[in-house]
């Protein structure tokens, strides 16, 4: 394990286990392990969607299930789809029970959930074509409102603006947002959208997204916070169908992000089991293939730049979060970009991870004496734990502030 | 000539001639004549500080006073350099006089002047690496505020500050500017830079330039206004060494801008009259050439294509200024950019610009005869002419804002 790892992920923790009266449980055997990260290794899942809605039966429910039980097994957040044109194909008919049914699922599996997006150009919803710019914002906000607001205690946590770049400017085909953006300026229209989302969930983990990687990206960043924008992430994606950044320019992309001191999360990683996009693609959306299998050659470089990805990312103190997309193959553009295969095995760059995740950076059950004090000492990766001693269950944390006095009460 | 010329440059002008008593000038016949243009035709001009301080001698001294004819000829404003490695070769002993002189020769030939640039990183001082960030700040501060104040009604137009999208990632040498500007962050950076600028000379027009035309200048230029830096012209360089732009980029460029409803120059335009530079070079200085002749077919495309770009930029109603760069040949990266040769001939780009910014575009001498209210009709460009009668020479200027109601006292 890498230095950086360990300084900026793991503490050396104290733990002082109590009795019931209070008194220190001195030179006796406990367990304690790790159960839960601080980080957040998410996931896209719309799968869990229809698996949450009862869309699926027999024999696909029960793939859906094994799919479902490989996400958990490895992940610990899950980002689930608002596009807007799916959640409210009907205008004035949300999907907001199928989508608190998956994120309840969610969060009973331990999954923190994350909503993708609020606000984006792309799959918006048509209806805003026959709007003035004033109708446009107001239907926007009051979506905004909305979500954040039903959904407020089951996703605390919104791609508030996905892509906002070239959201002013993208000219493939008209949207509302494309034309509010342009006459509102992207930073005022960010921060409309953060308003809205703000006012219904003021602890809410808000953030910002985007594909662009350019100075562009940054120096909107620095606009938003120099106009007041309280962003509370920075999203950044990594759509690699066209082949692996490397660890140069990923360090290269951070740099340019590290100088706000904000947490970053890598929103939407993907990397491909398969041949690589062509590199003359300019927006990925172009490429559409019937077949894009995943192959052997594939999968051992896809299982190599995973894990490169990872350490890479997870090496850096303002990320705080990774979320891989898709998890299964054949999800957007029919991409070999799962770690799990469409016959719902799993790719070696899932095992890699698991290896990493639930391995590597994890602190499996462990036995230790504890002291005359009543104290046990340990490193251990960030994130919550239990400890079991004579029949006993107790769940603590090891965070940055608490390592050094941590108390457990049987 | 389109129409987009005729109601963004032109107005139909009113113009009252009055008698010494006060009483119209009736049915007699007038001259009127064009003296100058509103618009800002300008050039590179960093010739005229060797010629106005003593620096040629002989057949040298000649050429350079040929090259200015033809500059005064042509154009109405003029780019001096205030380079700041250049401008200060030794700490404490700037050229402060050397600039004066040519500045005041500039005022005398009509010349509107602008300095150019303030803040950079390229050609900074380099003693400004042996300083701390708080100090580098202070002495970039105090250098602005020097030139604007002892330059203040000589130069009253500034390059504030210079491709601010590059200064913080900028890695091909270390530099004061650099390294400050990693720390503030661009838009902070512009703040202090405008503001060091504004305190001296609050009437002062001031600019940012930059070559970059992507998202992430409009994104800067949103976030310093919205930070509320007043910018007063958004300067565009279009250093064309690689081939034109066209009209389609030119205009997609321009429209970037439209929408924050500012002034906008044009502020250091190339067109090469020799071989394009080949199109993988990134920075254009790591482009170094002993010999890059101007050819003749060289010259027909230069010509063409300025009077493209001239008029697709004289024609868009934000554009309120172009500067040629350079005058002659030879100049930066020793490139046949100018519109004169090496040896003081001039190009058929010089001809043609003449044939419009002197004709086409320009209201040459025109007799006219006075109603019997003394009152003449007229269309004419914005800009500042003369009426002679009977010896006398009165001068007036043609604006949007007066063009209806015009009197002339004789």
């Amino acid at each position: 394990m890498n230095s950086d790892i360990r300084n900026n992920r793991m503490s050396n923790a104290t733990l002082t286990v109590l009795k019931a009266d209070h008194t220190p449980l001195a030179n006796q055997e406990v367990m304690i392990e790790q159960t839960r990260h601080k980080f957040l290794f998410g996931t896209a899942a719309f799968d869990l969607v229809p698996l949450t809605n009862g869309e699926y039966a027999g024999e696909r429910k029960e793939q859906a299930e094994q799919r479902a039980d490989k996400l958990t097994a490895l992940f610990n957040a899950a980002t689930l789809p608002f596009y807007w044109a799916r959640f409210e194909p009907q205008r004035g008919k949300p999907m907001t029970e199928q989508l608190k049914n998956a994120a309840n699922w969610c969060i009973h599996h331990n999954l923190l959930v994350k909503g993708h997006p609020l606000c984006w150009h792309t799959l918006t919803a048509d209806w805003l074509l026959s709007m003035s710019n004033p109708e446009i914002l107001r239907a926007q906000t009051v979506r905004i409102q909305r979500e954040v607001s039903n959904f407020r205690g089951l996703i605390d946590m919104w791609d508030v603006i996905n892509e906002a770049v070239i959201m002013p400017i993208f000219d493939k085909y008209d949207n509302g947002l494309t034309r509010l953006c342009k006459e509102m300026g992207r930073i005022n229209t960010i921060k409309a959208m953060f308003a809205a989302a703000r006012t219904e969930n003021p602890s809410a983990i808000l953030l910002i997204n985007d594909f662009d990687v350019s100075p562009a990206y940054d120096i909107l960043v620095e606009g938003c916070l120099e106009a007041g924008i309280q962003i509370d992430v920075i999203g950044i994606q990594s759509h690699m169908h066209q082949g692996y950044w490397g660890v140069e320019k990923t360090l290269k992309v951070l740099d340019q992000f590290t100088r706000f001191n904000l947490p970053i999360h890598f929103t939407e990683t993907t990397l491909v089991s398969g041949q690589l996009m062509p590199p003359e693609i300019v927006d990925l959306n172009d490429y559409q293939v019937e077949h894009w299998p995943t192959t052997p050659e594939g999968e051992s470089r896809q299982a190599e730049e995973t894990v490169q990805h990872y350490k890479t990312l997870f090496s850096h103190p303002l990320v705080k979060g990774i979320t891989w997309w898709d998890m299964s193959d054949g999800g957007w553009l029919n991409a070999p970009a799962g770690l799990i295969r469409k016959d719902g095995t799993i790719k070696p760059a899932y095992e890699e991870l698991m290896k990493l995740v639930k391995g590597e950076w994890w602190l499996a059950p462990t036995r230790l004496r504890t002291d005359e004090d009543g104290q046990i000492h340990f490193s251990g990766f960030l994130g919550d734990y239990a400890l079991t001693y004579a029949g006993y269950r107790k769940s603590f944390s090891v965070s940055r502030e608490t390592a050094s006095a941590i108390e457990v009460q049987l």
